[in-house]
């Protein structure tokens, strides 16, 4: 199986005819085919496939056990946000497999186990705690928040790996896993326009996070409620929506809504509450910190003469993230200078840079857009993430 | 079955245990449940139900043939919005079969037919236009643009109907039907806090409407877009929601947005597209039709800055009905000088006023709330609508 056949392989899966956008959340069909999939080519290559008690999956390449602590894990996602693009997360899963074919092609002599990794609900999509897979193997969630997490459906993560098969009281950190492992080096498409050159390593992610603000007032009918009467929380949510391009523009950060859940949602009722979900980064935690103040601020502004409640929670935060100096030199090198960047987006690397050495290469991406349909990496570019990856391996776990 | 057994059969019909608010939309299996209510309720008595091709079913008391163009029309609608109350609706249903039981029961002698009406997606809560079933039946909506309408899920009113078992190439105007009715009463819970007495007499229904704003933008990466590289939806949609109010204040109108479509719907992508739906009303049509005018340029100019596009479509408008003065003033007399008032919500009985002469009758709301779960009306209160609709129903069939 070449690269492109792979490629070609899980191409369609959860794909939206209509719009071309990917739906593959966490544990419902078009992931579970994915998943499948992982297992099919780990299989196909004689990798011994390891599942986690998280629902990460590690394919092994090595005949001995493992145990010396100097693995190199690379990988990534197979999961989307919805109506995502192709790209973010299973690039970096199939040119995995890409670059250990072209390593055992050239009769690469291993000297350290090459895990291949698919992490779980890694866009939080479900759930909506991004890196959940990573968080949980890394003890960077509570495995008691993590079951109580519900889905648009109010399903609980709980609820959702026992309907998978999975033991939901085992979830957690699992040393033993991520005491095997030496460093974990993941590709990914880039999510900007940054990266001139086809392939750049990352330096740093920044801060970013998610925060849910739930506004309440009360339901009642469009036509018969005098305007005075009305405690309509659209109102404040669109205050709110607006504080957030203004907050952003004034501290330097980015700040996105772009989930609301209106409640009931006639065309003819005063809505009873607004659900809305804020997303923040900026270059320092201060800079995103000081953002998010300025919009709850804003927001309890706009919604006081309503007489609508306003409430903040933090669904999730990411400090700044210095993938390892010496790891990304050595990459660096390797590739004999390619470009080095930060990058806005979370990663599973940035999450399991708490307990480990981890390095990330990224992909060209002429236009820039992520998380929508028209997420793209030319052809040529794709062979030159798996020749990049294959060439880091081959350097650290080959040597 | 006296009027609160029936009442209490219908309560648990599509009610959302956790928050008490109903969801029976056309055809879905809790309104289909609505409807084989009403065909037992009419077997249980003896009354004939006609099934007209709109989906619209009328359950007659009358031995002869009908054809003499003067039966009297009561009822009024199973459907609810979206996590609606109790009331909308079935009260006028149940009450037109607990006033027919009160004639019974007194022995009076019919002159006339009388009809108990159930019209379909009153509320307009699946396929967008409110009163479909009573647009179709008068001719108030081309049929072909009925059949292209379609649900949240995107199945069209004809697909919804064929799988219903009905001939969805029969919708469209009944004059058969619309022949043999002389007048309709509908009996409807009062939605506002207007009405200070148990029960009340229509006078108007004043101009009301709907309408649809599409937001175009570009989906992306919430983290690595710099903002002004976005074209982000949700700004001019909040920008919208927002002057939905101030013109709505600066016209004596309402204005409201109850529902909005965010696509893709991911906390960490910056949407795509927003669309949105803007109920208005008012006491004129010019103040209507200026409040969705300003609003439509509020929202272009706050959508140019963000080189988004807009599109306003207008799903339904309805101009003001002035209830028939002959048939209100003879309801009146009959109930004692009833108080007469005029109702910003639409109802079939305005539909039909353009084919009929129609006349509305309110039963007391305290809190004034609806589409709500805390919609109510006292059991008083209920049984004073109830004898009220015997007394003018025997005025109008009996005399």
């Amino acid at each position: 199986m070449s690269f492109e056949e792979m490629w070609a392989a899980l191409l369609p899966v959860g794909r939206d005819e209509a719009t071309g956008g990917y739906h593959r959340f966490a544990w419902t069909p078009p992931e579970l085919e994915c998943r499948a999939w992982f297992v099919d080519e780990a299989r196909r290559r004689d990798l011994h496939v390891e599942h986690d008690p998280n629902g990460n999956m590690v394919a092994w390449w090595w005949p001995g056990d493992g145990s010396r602590g100097d693995a190199v894990l690379t990988g990534s996602h197979l999961d989307s946000v919805p109506g995502g693009g192709a790209f973010d997360g299973p690039l970096g899963v199939v040119s995995a497999f890409a670059a250990v074919d072209a390593l055992r092609e050239r009769g690469a002599a291993l000297t350290r186990p090459i895990g291949i990794g698919a992490f779980a609900e890694e866009e939080g999509a479900r759930f909506g705690v991004a890196c959940l897979g990573s968080r949980l193997l890394s003890g960077a969630i509570d495995p008691a928040r993590a079951r109580a997490l519900t889905d648009g459906d109010g399903r609980t993560f709980a609820e959702v790996m026992h309907n998978a098969g999975l033991d939901p009281d085992a979830i957690g950190p699992d040393d033993d896993l991520l005491g095997r492992i030496g460093c974990f080096v993941e590709l990914h498409v880039e999510q900007g326009r940054a990266l001139r050159e086809p392939v750049g390593v990352a330096s740093a992610i920044v801060p970013h996070g998610r925060w849910r603000f739930d506004f309440g007032g009360e339901g009642n009918h469009a036509g018969t409620t005098a305007l005075p009467d009305r405690r309509d929380p659209m109102l404040p949510f669109a205050g709110m929506v607006i504080a957030a391009r203004e907050a952003a523009e004034r501290n330097g950060t980015v700040a996105t809504v772009g989930k609301a859940r209106v409640v009931p949602g006639g065309v003819n009722a005063v809505a009873s509450s607004v659900t809305a979900w804020l997303d923040a980064r900026g270059p320092a935690d201060e800079a995103v910190r000081r953002t998010v103040k300025q919009i709850d601020e804003a927001a309890r502004v706009a919604a006081r003469p309503h007489r609508v409640s306003v409430d903040l929670a933090e669904e999730s935060y990411t400090e700044i993230v210095d993938f390892d100096l010496a790891l990304r030199d050595r990459i660096a090198g390797t590739l004999g200078g390619a470009p080095v960047l930060p990058t806005g987006a979370g990663h599973d690397a940035g999450i399991l840079s708490a307990r480990l050495p981890t390095a990330m290469l990224f992909v060209r991406n002429p236009t820039g857009v992520s998380h929508d349909p028209a997420e793209f990496a030319e052809p040529a570019d794709r062979l030159a993430g798996v020749e990049a990856l294959t060439a880091v391996l081959d350097d650290l776990a080959c040597g």
